[in-house]
């Protein structure tokens, strides 16, 4: 991997015209590069001070700084570092990052801040991918499941897990060292009890990430109905309750989600279903297709029919032919016509009139179903790497029971046990190689 | 104008996600304000001190970050202010300026900090406007002018100019005070002498504005030629020369100007003239005229033609039709032909062979040319307003030398010094008014 003997640089802020920019410099060199490219003499400052000068190219005058010094082990990194803030020009963070390379510095690679944080310890394996998750959270849910993962608190009881494991395994191994003799220091059936109850908590923690997928990514919704039921008008209501906020949050990937929009700190990302119509162009089908496979997938479907051209016969209809998928509502549209008769339509039918923008009850409806994720003080993990890990060590300590309940030899045990724990240090990164720490770090950005 | 007695926030980095997203605060109550959204007290914190901690929404915990104190005057606005390092989430950075607004601060104006820092006299006005330049510097020539106007150098001449005015006036301004006794403190000849000598500072200021405007914004320079000359080729030649560099300026405002290219520190902008053609179309007619306008304008013309197919007496001809311009390097393309003789051709014809990609001769004489706007110690003008203000001062002086020559009245002379007073003031700001600082100020970027 990377040398972590360089000093390393880059800029930490986007690239564009603006009030300022900064750059990172973090390293063993760190404030005597700094130190060489700065008119000021800052190889004895004091950490967390700031330091008002320019930035020299030898002689020649780069930019107006503001220079932050911190000190080994007191920095992100947890090695003595610097930010440079300057003006917001792009050609000058190239000039000063230029100045700096020139000066003994090189340029970090994606996440080498972060993963130099994680070597020195500042930070455990998953309050770095925390980090990551923090920067791209776009929702107050997202924001705060990021946030109770850098506290922590997951990394805390995944370590918990591991040290009974740990303990287990000390005794297992222990019988091991007796070989022939044929002594049992673990308790069998204790071990069993044990065993269940790491089972039961790894099986919360993985059935939490369906949940915590949503936190992170927003609740899949598919936006049904038979054309003319009313959904670009329901779709434009809904985003504009929240336009002026979805239009500022910048940077978030759309792929083939059409359209996003926030309710009580959630994301909703609303699936396009245009395509759903009977066809016998083949191309078309595969659309369709498509289409209906997304709806399989959904969390939430939300079925719209026209209150003022259906018959509860048809919209009985209409529903049997929908895909399975997850939750549904059924809104009955155009509730403007005023004459119609509840006790006609399905008890939990929502009565909306999107032209009229009355879509309240729709929106109480979405809220109860977003209450459904909401982060509670249990431990929930969004992070599929962190699922897989969970998955194989829950399938080791089955293993586990297994060799127990057929009187498997106790190194046979011991085995899995310790595949259990390797899959379960993995996530913290007590256990870790190259590959995961690179598959991890190179999906931060620059300067991070 | 805005009420500075409010306290002000804004983000001062790009919108986007990335490793730190910075938000400024500044006013009375900077420190107070951002004391209430922190979970650190920092109201005793001493200035030029980085503090670690949470941002805070009442019990919400909102981000983890660094926040900066800055105490009055020492500071960038000279007031008291507060700026906090987060992560580089947009969502954050909102969620940030929200608790901020909601304890008290308001959205900065564009511009503010500095319209801030200028009337508390961190910056007089021709530096407040050396800032915004800094911002937009793509170039180390509009980088260097900026820093150097920063410094204050082009301030300084101005405000000797106005000393010696102000020294002047107050001799004539005595004379009025003495009425009908026909006195006379100023020496006329005297007078007539310094006003000689301020015009002519005021002519060599004013004249470097055509350089200034090139060191800012680059060299106009228009690549034309016959269909086939190679223009497209060279192009791509001076292009790829500086495609690493240039496709890292973010930000550029092109206009109607196609590409730009940098060389030794300074831009050259090359204008379009594929139109160049006779056409009896109307409407083509309209951008063929367009572009020979723009050659006029142009600093350098860039005349191309083809070694193998054109003969001298052609060339001749095509020189001879262009609209006049300023500089003009002939450039005899394809010189890979290899059979050519010197003399046949205009003495300064520079032969390259776009297609070879050997361009060399020609980019000594673009390095020559730029030689020409090289910043020197002489101070150079580069703002269209401080032009305006120079012209509107010559003519004042004009009529105030004028009226000395035709025995005006003091009271009459006393008026038009005044009037070059104002003129000159309203560069460096002693003199303002709201319109003049609204227009300077509503062009910066917010958080500036």
């Amino acid at each position: 991997m990377h040398n972590l003997q360089d000093t390393i640089t880059a800029p930490a802020t986007p690239a564009g015209v603006s009030a300022l920019a900064v750059i990172r410099v973090s390293g063993a060199h760190a404030i005597a590069i700094a130190n060489q490219c700065f008119d000021k003499n800052i190889e004895n400052a004091e950490g967390y001070t700031i330091h008002y000068g320019h930035i020299v190219d030898d002689t020649v005058r780069i930019d107006e700084v503001l220079l932050s010094v911190f000190r080994n082990p007191h920095s992100y990194t947890g090695e003595d570092s610097v930010e440079i803030s300057g003006h917001g020009s792009p050609y000058i963070t190239r000039r000063i990052i230029e100045t700096l390379l020139k000066n003994g510095a090189r340029m970090a690679e994606p996440g080498e801040f972060t993963l130099r944080a994680f070597l020195n310890q500042k930070l455990d394996l998953a309050q770095a991918e925390a980090v990551a998750d923090m920067i791209s959270s776009n929702s107050e849910a997202s924001l705060q499941m990021a946030l109770s993962q850098m506290r922590g608190g997951f990394s805390k009881d995944i370590a918990v897990l591991r040290q009974e494991l740990i303990d287990f395994a000390a005794l297992i191994e222990l019988e091991n060292d007796f070989g022939e003799e044929d002594v049992e220091f673990a308790d069998r059936e204790g071990l069993k009890v044990l065993i269940a109850k790491l089972l039961t908590q790894i099986e919360k923690l993985r059935s939490s990430f369906a949940a915590g997928n949503v936190l992170k990514n927003g609740i899949n919704t598919v936006l049904a109905g038979k054309p003319n039921a009313g959904k670009s008008t329901l779709l434009n209501a809904l985003l504009n309750e929240e336009r002026a906020i979805v239009s500022e949050i910048a940077g978030t990937t759309r792929d083939t989600i059409e359209e996003v929009f926030t309710l009580n700190g959630m994301q909703f990302r609303l699936i396009d279903t245009a395509g759903l119509r009977e066809s016998s162009d083949t191309i078309e089908q595969i659309g369709v297709g498509k289409t209906k496979e997304s709806m399989r997938k959904a969390e939430l479907l939300v079925y719209l029919f026209d209150l003022s051209t259906t018959t509860p016969a048809q919209l009985g209809e209409e529903l049997k032919a929908l895909p399975p998928s997850g939750q549904t509502i059924v809104v009955a549209n155009k509730a403007e016509i005023g004459r119609y008769t509840l006790s006609d339509w399905p008890e939990s039918t929502v009565f909306i009139s999107a032209k009229e923008l009355e879509i309240q009850p729709l929106l109480s409806e979405l809220e109860r179903v977003a209450s459904h994720y909401e982060l509670g003080n249990e431990t929930v993990i969004n992070n599929a790497r962190h699922a897989d890990a969970l998955a194989k060590s829950s399938e080791a300590l089955q293993k586990v029971l297994h060799g127990l309940d057929h009187g498997l030899t106790s190194d046979m045990v011991a085995l899995d046990i310790r595949n259990a724990l390797f899959q379960l240090g993995l996530i913290t990164g007590e256990v870790t190689n190259d590959e995961v720490l690179d598959s991890i770090f190179t999906r931060f950005c620059i300067g991070k």
